[in-house]
Parts: structure tokens; sequence; C-alpha cells
């Protein structure tokens, strides 16, 4: 029989226990041995394994967060950290390991894989900003997060006929500025990819206030300035006098959306199915829609990048 | 100079006002004059038009519902109403109707353009269930909606060992119970394309309680049976005694996910690029991810079904 | 040392988790032994009690229900039933046995302390209709859930300008369907406690729509009647088809809210501090805002009925 | 006829349209003449005085912020801008002004009762630090704000078994730090009323983390310090790497709590009553959990601090 473990590595992110439902359940079902890792990589080394059943996971889709915790393992990039991961892995006669995690995450898989592990990748990060798929676990939640704050920060900008700022997250990647952005109609949106001209910036808000418009809303991803550096730049520059929210650690909570368990149930299943059929050493990603299997050197070669012609719209559509 | 008219169509959908907003914006844009119909067609008929401007849609994206307001016309089916509409559109010199609705206003939109009148149709009803595209606005927050529900439920369902029946909408499509009932990790989901025996329903019960489970969700689309009346029958048989939620019009309402709000934003901009393109008659939808135009004929063609593989894989992750 | 037990009784409210830390808690830092027993009083019949640490309450406080299970017992009005956990109570040497839940629990408790077990109540009921206090844990979740239903529900009754129903708990009490109503500006609201003449309230629809009111909000609470029943009868009497949803079960769970977090670590504390005082054998309540504790005469001598005055004002405020 | 008028000023708060509702539909339901005012103060300045109907303040109780707008206002402070208000009052021959607000607002509400204009205050502030009430509407919306948010935190500082600081709102009090706090079962809360000593913190860190926590939520009030600042003390004495979350805005906004809506109401229909009985110059206000109406140099006279056994609460329940 075979013996496959599960973990969560790197950001937490909602839908991650979807994901480790649908590995247990399923793998279970085909009369798999399924082994939960806590802490990531950390636990591999540190051999915290413990057999999980069907009823270890019971309720755990409704919540966020990960049942299995996670972390950043530096010890995992160290010979001896590795070399006891390996250990640690044949040791519970593990056939293949399923890392649920970003980019960072797949690199160690794709080492292990390289060592004689069998592994495959999920992709779980709210950022979105993943190698290999168009789709990462955590994205959709993390928006609907985001656009629920912006709701409660317009009431007030709205009252007050104010500028509010909202900092998200993305420290090098836009995609939960650019999409959250275009979905509470943000007036403007800053993203690291894109550098915005403060001054240009400030013309569009005189411009659009003068056309009668109340307040405005300005989105910036964490990458693209501080939020609170804009804010002062912009009072320098006019008469309004921005308010600032930093939204942090807010966006990587929260029960998850029901795109987010989907995609986990669909692609933790998915991870089993390839496991069954010995297509392992893959990331298990969406393209055109569609769930796909692509190994790590095809994923990691492909990064999306965020859709400009997003960003033009969401600037026609907020005049 | 074009003038355009948009206007919302049978059941209101959480989106629609994006979709409205992205309209009257981008075609404002473009130089077009926008008009809104009130009331969907009952509107075209009594003449309920009204111009909008960049200020009209301010602040409707964070709203559910339509601000157009909506009606089901049965008045446009007649042959006078028909004509009535027909004189109003010319009377105000629309060069296009946008139409943002399911089905049923696509059938209107479609004998309008076989009279003469352009009209362009954007798929928007919380069912999922319609001809010609993958996705309508307003399914996604509805899912979100009935997660949440189930979510509440399951707290109760927990601490009482209970089985909970949850009724959504669906008569003749099990969109919804299908994608909510994996989201949320429902035991059992019922719906109008695949009839459940009761008899095996209760067996599973029974069998999933013994090995562990402590209590029970059970997902009903209306279509497929009546909740209190499934109550009854599993009263019947078994020891259970669950009980019923029907999640009625809180499914239709709330503020629109982000989703929703982004596919309203896009699709609208893309109708009226399709207009000053001169590619009208066609309603904007989704093909494996992606947003397309298709003609209404070939949209009547293809009505996509559930996908089966799926309340498989809601049974095998349910055990 | 003193050796007290906790459980949760009848039917689920959120906040009981707020009120089961906060017991375990305080007790464990004055030195108590804390049990936690399963299922009511049918956890005490079966003797499913267990010791309680500082950490098996930690993250409770977050979620709905109630971590130690809860039932109605019909054994425990047995005498047998009784007898044995009278027997149980002893065997696990238990100084005094906490019951959180609403009247029934009350007077279990009550019969308990008769026979010589010393007891406190807290009281927990989303319907708030509770002898001897003026609150119960639960009750402003309960509402702010109905709360936000109505406010989806306004956004499609609004959209297509149509009578709502909305059927809340309530059996023999309408609090949650007043101050709900309340709450939300509801047009109409029918109470167990003040019956309804339909002519009349089909009357006040008719005036108020005739003065421009586009849509209404009709909150019945269960014991007022069935939703789809006045739904029938308003359709016979006027141009009105009212659309009906059901809330059920989603009333009892949902994440606590401030108010029931705060109450029930408050009370729960409270009762700690009475036993550590040797003042047991009362239910903590509030009055005129404070809290309290009062014998259980006294308690179920006092039942505050609902306040017409605040009745009035609804009709007052939604003309 | 007697000819009322409304506005909020100072800091929108949730609640404030259900109090605009209550003073507009129960004003004209007793036959009098009721005014809007628009941004507060600054709006009687400039003569921004609509007049209310019955239809004006539909489906507002739903939405936060205020449909009236709010400002702070500098000219009213001044002899002239303080005259130009009087003016206008008189020229719309306003019987009595209704001002929603904190303090500041109370103050002007005070010196043009001084000059001879009746007034009546409606206390409204998310931070509930208002003289001569125990309640002002928005707080209970912002508690389930800051709750809801934490909860989002707490799944992410669990998965990651990490410190997380959330800076709330509070310059000089520390209302909502403290009842939010103790709501979300924070570890820590930080006062301006009570100096934290961040070493005694950090020790106590590190006691719960020995004992077996495994994350913790320190609530800290902006008055109190720059979470920022106390992640980095923290940081330097121990080796807990605490993150930050700034809530800003998003606690002032959003859909009000059942309990806004419904103090909102019963306060902005008990001025009506006081206005009716010629009791005017008078702040409606809580004390004891009841109604009431006080003076303004008794509302003055009496500033309610915060609760500090509530603090020891939440050390004992947090340990």
């Amino acid at each position: 029989m075979k013996r496959i473990a599960v973990l969560t590595s790197g950001g937490d992110a909602p839908g991650m226990n979807a994901a480790i439902r649908a590995v247990v359940r399923k793998g279970i079902y085909h009369g798999l041995d399924v082994f939960g890792v806590e802490r990531g990589y950390e636990g591999v080394i540190n051999g915290d394994f413990r057999p999980m059943s069907l009823h270890s996971v019971a309720g755990i889709i409704g919540y966020g967060g990960t049942m299995l915790k996670t972390a950043r393992s530096e010890a995992f990039k160290t010979n001896g950290g590795f070399s006891k991961a390996m250990r640690n892995l044949a040791d519970h006669r593990i056939d293949t390991l399923i890392v649920i995690g970003g980019d960072g995450s797949m690199a160690g898989a794709q080492k292990l894989a390289q060592a004689g592990v069998q592994t495959m990748v999920l992709p779980a990060t709210i950022d979105n900003d993943m190698c290999g798929t168009e789709y990462t676990i955590g994205f959709d939640t993390a928006l609907n997060t985001v656009l629920e704050a912006v709701n409660k920060i317009r009431d007030t900008a709205a009252s007050h006929e104010r500028v509010a700022i909202v900092e998200v997250m993305g420290r090098s990647s836009g995609h939960i500025a650019l999409m959250a952005g275009l979905a509470c109609g943000a007036e403007a949106i800053m993203l690291p990819e894109k550098p915005t001209d403060i001054g240009e910036l400030c013309q569009r808000l005189h411009q659009s206030h003068a056309r009668g418009k109340l307040y405005s809303i300005i989105m910036v991803a964490e990458g693209a300035g501080n939020g609170f550096d804009i804010a002062a730049q912009i009072s320098g520059k006019t008469m309004y006098k921005p308010h600032v929210t930093v939204l942090g650690y807010i966006q990587r909570g929260g029960a998850p959306s029901a795109m987010d368990n989907i995609m986990g149930s669909r692609m933790g299943a998915m991870a089993v199915d390839a496991i069954l059929a010995d297509q392992t050493n893959r990331l298990v990603g969406t393209s055109k829609g569609e769930l796909v299997c692509v190994d790590y050197d095809t994923a990691f070669a492909s990064k999306r990048g965020i859709d400009l012609s997003l960003y033009d719209l969401s600037l026609t559509l907020s005049i």
C-alpha cells in the first residue's frame, strides 16, 4: 500500500484546509495511508508526522488558515536540514509528499524530486503570483476580504467626501491590488509592475472631483509604495488629505470563499489521482480555466504577470 | 453620435450594478449617449428611459440588486407590447439596447434583433443556467452566500450532532446546489439532474455516522424536492430528525463578490467594445475562462449542464 | 480544592464558548479543578466528564455553537436518569455544576439544587425568552444574523419592488422578530404576543405603497404564523405576491457578536466568583444593564415580555 | 407647525442613518416639517438645508456612514461662522436643530442653545467616549468590525504560531480596544488610560507560550502607542516577531449592527418626543441601560471612563 504525506508551507492561505481534506479523504478512499506533516518542511526535518483519518479533517473546510500549521524553513535550505528531511521521509516510508504552498515551496519539492523523493505541489498563496498556474488557492478569498474592507471604507469616505488610501498585500506582484481595485471600482491602483506618477494621479483626482466625484479610493500594493508616504505626497500637492488603512494580515485569514474551497478540493483530488497514476513530480495548476498537471521545469518557466488591459479598464470605469 | 440603452431583466443578480456601471462609464468615455431603462422590458414598453451620467452610477458597484430595477414582462411577449417597445426604442433613437439577464431576457433581445433593433446581452442570473456561456454574473456571490449560511448551520448541527437539510435555489438546474455543496463539504447533494434514492441516502448517513461522523449537511436544490418533505422521509426511515433551512431570497441579494464585480465590469465593457466595432446581436459570455462574444443562435444551441464528475468528487470527499 | 463542572444544555447559542472559556480559565486561575460535561444533562447521566485545561478552551471564543456539544435530555426528567446523574456527580466529586442554557436547563439545575447539588446557571438562548434576566447569551448574534439576511433580501425586494416575508425563530416569544424588525426597518412585524389582522396589514401595505414606498419587509415570528400561509393570505387579498424566506437554523450559528462574547465572558466569570463566595444555586443575569445573581425562585417568578412600545415605534418609523 | 432640522457632525458612525430616519419619519408622523442639513455645522453656515420626506430616508437604515454627509467645521468656531449659522437657522425658521455627533458636536449645540436656538443632541461616535451617556451610536458596529478582523487574523496567527498586533482606533480612549480585546480573547490590551510595561508584556508572552499557548493577539489603542513601534520593541526583547495590522477606517464604516440601528431609532424618536414636549436643549443618552435625556451641563459634568475591572478580567481569561 502506498503511503503519502501532505504538508502546508510558506504563507497560509484560505482553502489550504479544503486541499488537505481532499488529499486525506480521497487518499484513504483509494486505500492509501495518509500522513500529515506539521509546520511545513520544518516538520519534515523534525519528524512531525501524524497519521490522518477520515475524521481528522472533519469540519476543517469551513476555516481559514491551515490545520497542519505552516512555516518558512531556513533549515531545509541547508545540507544538514535537507538530509534530515530525506531521512525522515525514508524512515516513515513515504512514497509521495504533497506540498501545498507557493513558488518557494515548489522549489523545495523540486529539490526533493531531484533527490529521488516523489512529490506533488498544490498552488496556494493569496498573492496569486506563482509560476505555472493561472490560479492559486487563497486568492479569491483575499480579494473578497479586501472588497469587504473597501465597502466599509467607502461608507466613511463618502460621508466625509474624502480620499481614502488602502494598502494591500503584494510586494512584487500587484494581482491583489489590481483585481480588488477593479472589483471595488477604485479610482486609482498603484502596482509594483507599473510605476505611478503621483503628479498625474493628483491631476486625475482634481479632474474627476471637478466633474462631480465626491470621494476616491486609491488601492496601493505594498510593493508600489507605503500608504502613509503616498498620503503625505498627495497632501503636499493637493487639498486632499487622504486617510490610510493598512489591511495587513486580515487578508490572509477568514473563512474560505466558495471558489477557494472548490479549487482546494479539486486540486487536492487531482494530486491523489496523479499519484495513483504514477504521474508525480508535478504542479497541479489551472490553464484556461481547466485543471492541469505540469512538471516543475515547465511550471518555473512560465510566470504569469498581471493583465495590464484590466488596469486600463479600471481607469476607464472610474472616471 | 450613437445612443445606447441598458436594462436589467428577469431575476436580479449581484454584479448587475457593476455591469450597468461599466456600460455607462465606458459608453460615455467613448462618446456615446447612454440611457438607462427601468424595470426591464416593462420599462421599454412604458417609456421609462433616463439619461445616464458618469455620476449616476457612482458608488453602485458595492451593492447587490440593480439600480435600474428589474421585472419579468408578460406584456413584452404580446404583439401589442412588443410593438410599443419597438416604437419607444425608435422614438428615443436608441441604436443598441444592452440587456442584462438570463435566457428569457436573451430570447427577448433576439426577438428585437430579428425585428431590426440591435441588441447585446450580458449573462446575469444567480443560477448559472444560461445558454452559451460558462459563467453568469451573480453565481459566485450566491455560492458564497450559501456557503456562509451553511457555515452557520454547521455550528449548530455539530453542537447537536444532527442532520441539517439546506434547500437552495435551482428549479431546473443544480449548479448552486452542486458547487455550494462541494464548497461546504456537504455529505449529500440532491440535484434535479440526478434523482436521489432516499433509501440509499439514508444508508450512506448510517454508514458515515457509524464510521464516526457526528453530523451531516444535505444540500437540496429546490428542483430536487422540498426540504421539509425530504426531512420527513429521512425521519421515517432513520433515527435522524433533520432540521430544515430554506435559504430563499437571501441567495439573490448581498454585496457582490469580487468575481461578480470583475465579471460584470469586464462583460459590460466588452459589450460596449462590440457596439463600437459594430459587432452586435451577440451574447457576451465566457468559454474556457476567457470572455467571448457569440451570436444568439450559437448561444441557444449550447446549454452547459452540471459537471457530474464534481458530484462524484463531493461524495468521495464527504465519506 | 473545589471541583466544578460545566455543561451546555438545550439549543446552542453563539457565545456559549466564551462562557465555557471564562468558567474554565477563571476557575483554574483560582485553583479550582474544572471538568467539562458533554451533551448537557445527557452527559451527566452517561458520565461524559473530561478534565479541562487552560489549553482546552484555546481559540474557541471565535466560534459559534458549543465545544461541549448540547442536547435536550428526556432521560434527565425520569427518576432513573436523575438518580444516575446525581450518582455521577458524586462519583466525580463535583462541588458545583454550572449549567449554560435556557429556562428548561435552569429547571434542571434547580431540581439538582433541591436534591443537594450546588448549581449555577448562565442564561443562553438566542430567543431571549428566559425568566429572571433581561439578556440571554446568543440573542445579539441572532439579531445580527437576521439583520444581515434582511439586508440581502432588501436588495432583491427593492430591485423587484416586491413584498418580502422573512420568517424568524420564536415559537412563543417575539423578541427576535421585534428587535430585528426594528433594526432592519421592517414595514410589519408579526408577533405571537400580538395577533396581526391580515386585513389591516394589507391596508397598511396599500397605503404606504400609495405614498411611494416601493417594497416592504414583513418580519414574522414562527409563533405568529407560517410565512408561506401569510404570503398566500396577502396574495389573496392584494396584488402583492410576497416571496418568503425561512431563516431557520442559520439564526443559531455563526461567529458570536462582540456583545455575546463579552456577556459570555463576564457571566462565566461571575459564576465562578459566586462559587468562590459560596453563593450558589443562582442564575447570573442582567438587570438594568448590570450583571446580577438571583436565586432560582426569584428568577422563575419574573418573565420579561416584549416591549410593546418598541412595536409601536417600529410602525411609526416604517410609514 | 414646528420646523425642525437634523444634521450629522464630526466623525461618521454606523447607525447615524437610523437616527436620521427616526427623526424624519417620527417628525413627519407628528406633523412637523423636517429639514436635513448637509455636512454638519458647515452646512448650517452654507445654507445647505433640504426638506425631508418619508421617502427621502427609504432604505438608508441598512447602510453605514451618513446620508447627510458630515464634516468638522472650523468656521463654526469663529464669530463670523457662528453668526451666519444663526442667521440661516432663523431664515429657515428652524425651531429646533437636532445634532447627531460626539462631544465636539454637543459643544456646538450647547453654544447654539445659549444663543437662543433650541437644540437636541444624539450621541454618535464609534469611540464611545462621550460625556453624559453610557452608549454612543456606532460603538457596537465598530466592536463587531474589529472582532471580525481579529477572527481572520487569528487564522493566520494560529497557522504560523505567531504574535499578532492589531492597532485600533482610540486616541484618548480605550473603549474599543478594551471591549474588542475582551470579545476576541486578546492576550494583551494596551490602553491610553493604563500604560503598559513592555517588559512585563514580554514576560507574560513568555510565560503563556511556555504553558502551551501557540499564538497571541495584542490589541493596541492608537493612543497607547504605534503598532509598528510596539512590534519593534517586542522583537528587540523576545524571539517573537509580531506582525502588525492597522485597522484604520474600516472601523468607521459597514452596515450597522442590530444594536446601533435600534439605538439610533430609539434615540431619534426620543429626541422628537422631547421636542414635542418642549423639553429641548438636552442630550439623549443611556444610563443603566435605559434611555434618558440630560441637559448639556449635566452631560458635560459626567465622563464615563473605561471599566478597569474588565481589563483585569481580560487578563485572567487569556492566561
